[in-house]
């Protein structure tokens, strides 16, 4: 399962709005013959890739995958069929599907006299690779990730407006891969005026990684002429975060990150839409400077909007939090 | 040696001026005969205290002590002559003494033909129990750690100056802990006002643990009458952060919590008064309310006072990041 999740990890940010799975095919003497992930939307799923690697040596064997094979016609063929015409005799998946089109791989599977099992990683599964589609497939709304950098008192820029570099270069790369495997990043006009960001995600020497996000720009006044996003950003007119959201769901968007400034951030959080915090604390202190986020609809400290922390680790001499509101 | 920095752990906040130094006595045959911890000020120190203990014992044994023996005459007579007096013959030590005035035991025990090592944990002993004393020692200002509790996004309080609580239940507790192994807490008169504290350090049950620090307000206007600090605190007016460190030298004073708000905590930062930041962080938002600090001195991003991060662990739900300014 762990060379699944790998498979996984590899094709991710560029499956939505297909979730980014993961299989490998074992023979019938437990050794992987088949490797596959989730091509892009209209393309095979993973294990149809796997199979497809395994040929023959499939007959009478394994496949390990990340969720529960589909039962249901798509663009592509239901996998149960390429599973079971291929000679698949068991199947052991991570989560099972949510989505109750696609569900039902597992019965359809028994049915057939195939062995299936469920559970394995599913926790590294449902929080890693495969957490915003789980999400998207429950609510139908993509899932957000508010990412801020800030100093450790809170403030993203000093009292000059200046925040280049608030957070060390470990931390700007992380965000960079990040951002590739991501479908779309937000921000504010605000922020396009103040910074007038390109938001590609580059590699250390300035150069675009293959895979780029959609940027989205959210935000009544028209951008400054000239902006770097001026022609390659969709420009959503909108303050109203179900908005954005619905409209991004129309570009098949799964995956979102959230790097508008302290308004942008505040909408979200007020509508209750910012389903993770991943805030980048560099150990400095400016005492004046713009807040990570205003206005979150709180004004007593009994309405914090409270979080629980997932994980801490060190990001350079950086802190990378990362958080999810408390239900 | 962790046995004698148990000891020293045991005595810390009590000490003071002297440093809390721990000391464990072995036989020839390398048992632990005794122990012993400084006592307050114009009491015996450790080795004389461990050497009462483990009284003939000592004959032809070894002394293991956090701090190099003094080998001077103040309230007490010198530790060398303790130790050779009782047959020591071996000394191992974690630290040197920098106090020229104490120093120059080592010298004096290996002429008497006892054999000194140094440096065992020298680092986690000069990064805790003697942290304090030996900045005094060196610097001969007391150690000032500023303590706040904020959210994520950097808010002391929430919009309508409500606090209680931010931070949870353990990280409160922790706070009382530390402040009982203190010489003294520090709040501006802001602090005083807003929220009335009385600085004790206390139990769960709020019972007064047996070691308090001395309370110290510091800001030019009066205490509101009936403040619970108007008659247990001393009131420096002043805001210059050395006079008030001069004042607590002159009260014995070694370590000094700083709890005060934004703006002593902003003069501290500037005067570059402040030399380990502890921050209890709660994952909770609140998007407006007072920050952790005003005026830190810093006006564009290149002058932020950069820290170095020593330290994160979880204290409940919250993080507790301990910080050092870089030099």
């Amino acid at each position: 399962m762990a060379l699944a999740v790998a498979e996984s990890e590899r094709v991710r940010g560029s499956t939505s709005p297909n979730p980014p799975v993961g299989c490998v095919v074992l023979d019938a003497h437990g050794h992987a013959v088949g490797f596959g992930g989730t091509q892009p939307a209209g393309g095979p799923h993973a294990e149809v890739m796997a199979l497809k690697e395994a040929g023959v040596k499939a007959q009478g064997g394994t496949a390990v995958v990340t969720l529960e094979p589909c039962a249901h016609y798509g663009r592509t063929g239901p996998c149960t069929e390429a599973l079971l015409e291929a000679g698949i005799k068991h199947v052991v998946h991570a989560v099972s599907d949510p989505n109750p089109r696609a569900a039902g791989g597992a019965e359809r599977l028994r049915k057939a006299g195939v062995t299936v099992e469920s559970g394995l990683l599913a926790d590294e599964v449902s929080k890693g690779p495969l957490r915003a589609w789980l999400h998207y497939a429950r609510t139908g709304r993509p899932h957000v990730t508010w990412k801020y950098a800030a100093s450790l008192d809170g403030r993203i820029a000093a009292q000059d407006g200046t925040s280049q570099w608030i957070s060390s270069e470990t931390s700007r790369k992380e965000v960079h891969d990040l951002r590739a495997k991501l479908d779309a990043i937000i921000v504010g006009t605000g922020t396009v005026r103040s910074d007038d960001p390109a938001l590609t995600a580059r590699d250390a020497d300035g150069i675009p990684l293959p895979r780029q996000p959609l940027p989205v720009v959210v935000g009544r006044s028209d951008l400054p002429v000239g902006a770097k996003l001026q022609h390659t950003a969709l420009h959503l007119r909108t303050h109203d975060p179900d908005e954005v959201l619905t409209a991004l769901v129309a570009e098949g968007v799964v995956d979102v990150l959230l790097e508008g400034g302290p308004t942008v951030a505040g909408a979200f959080l007020r509508a209750g839409r910012i389903d993770r915090v991943l805030a980048y604390v560099a150990p400095a202190l400016l005492g004046a400077g713009p807040a990570a986020v205003l206005d979150a609809g709180v004004s007593t400290i009994t309405d914090a909007v409270r979080l629980t922390v997932e994980d801490v680790t060190m990001s350079g001499p950086d802190l990378r939090i990362s958080a999810v509101p408390q239900t």
